[in-house]
């Protein structure tokens, strides 16, 4: 395995945002759920880190939050902030854009971290995608959710262009940063899409 | 821990297809749940590369399918072909007997790459059963199914008897492609029979 | 990441008392559900290792049972017991306070063992918490049932004082048995007192 390269300062912006994103996304849900405190926190850093996690087992990296306290600081922050400042009725939509975010942003991120420990292309992707989706897949099967990966709207598809779209920006030699900064607003754009119009994928239906 | 040695052909064999069968085992389940080629594609690679993820992970190997594109193809390639050429009549069906082989070939490799990285044998063992297993349980539990643990059918006993036969031939220096033959084969042929005719094991009843 | 140090005898008591707990606490839930004796096993190996298994992933640790017989002989031993020995009228009581002892030790080893391989102090109380819960949750998952997080019954936060009183008194020089005590003691009485009593956290209302 190469010796990882520097991430570019974008990339590691975007890290951040997705942490946050994702724990105000697990927080909201307990907030849904009427659950206490410490179920919020717990839910704000499996939510926030879980994706991150399996994404650097996986490419045998060291796990991202395990030697600073930063990360799981801004993750019970996160959990804290909704505790104290939500309001019931906008809950449930903030949660789907708050999760959109995290989505193409770790969709992006997690391709570009799988490349530069020289992951294969193919799996690179995946790497993007499974770790976008897999914080909010937990978050789900805890809280007794059905699984976003049950409705035919556009989620994983969301996460699988960014992570898609860095993967050949970066293969074609493209500047990191405008990369990133491509493949997350196409990400986004197209989840966005889905959320405002119901954009959906047809079903097997034999 | 020893550097691992060159595995059989006849163990790579098994390895490949018992990806191949779990990842049309996930895509059928798919089919059968009725959702999106992008469900498909996702449920393939988690139930094909789940299970050996999780194995690589334990004994401490760069997992398996991440520094190559081949694998992921793969997977990707059996939920496409379910897509276009699955019949629905036939799918619950074939559902179980794809599961089936996919048991046997993961329990019996599993066992004997957990050996070949000195683990010891009651792990090495475990291995096996549990890694067969996973890939199935993950997908069940994402699908919303209820876990082929709860039933009474033989399921992990198969994969206990696939995983403890590979572990006791080598134990006994057997040439390895007859343990992997000998080992595979029994596992089958007891979830074949428990399919077949509905074996099942007494359950707890105080 | 530094090379460990050998763990106090007090720490180690602390690690087998959980595992064989948490095993019982496994094939319980399986007695419960009318399972099979391969279904306590998997239960009772699954809850046992489950936490410690994150544990070392997360923080880079040889897996702990993964090159030794002696532990997953411990928790097939535990469901042996359970399937021959358990009343049914005992099992669902039984299954609490296994459940709570495993729940205080494992807080406290998992702060411990992370705080050995130098882990940074607010990850090392997060790897109490999540590995104390994770075996628990996964059974709970596996086996339908509402998870314990969704429930205003103090649990995590049990674990939490464990852990967190841990990581405190290893900051400030405590002698590491009387740590090791001093928090699996309080981490017990406060769960212990939630059986008892009932004691609950306050849930989001608004």
């Amino acid at each position: 395995m190469n010796p990882p390269e520097i991430l570019p300062d974008a990339l590691v912006m975007l890290d951040y945002v997705g942490i946050g994103v994702f724990a105000v996304s697990g927080a909201l849900l307990a907030a849904e759920k009427k659950q206490t405190l410490v179920t919020f926190i717990f839910f704000a850093v499996i939510t926030g880190v879980g994706g991150g996690t399996l994404r650097d087992l996986l490419i045998g990296a060291p796990v991202f939050w395990v030697h600073t306290n930063g990360t799981l600081l801004i993750c019970i922050g996160a959990a804290l902030g909704v505790w104290f400042l939500s309001k019931k009725a906008a809950a449930e939509r903030a949660l789907l854009w708050f999760d959109a975010v995290g989505l193409a942003s770790y969709a992006t991120y997690g391709a570009a971290k799988a490349l530069n420990y020289a992951v294969a292309p193919v799996p690179a992707f995946a790497m993007g995608v499974m770790t976008a989706c897999v914080g909010g897949i937990i978050r789900d099967v805890l809280a007794g959710e059905p699984s976003i990966l049950l409705r035919p709207e556009l989620y994983v598809t969301a996460a699988a262009l960014a992570a898609g779209l860095l993967v050949i920006l970066t293969l074609a030699a493209a500047p990191p940063a405008l990369a990133a900064l491509g493949a997350g607003l196409a990400g986004f754009s197209l989840r966005a899409a889905a959320i405002a119009r119901g954009l959906k994928l047809p079903a097997y239906d034999r």
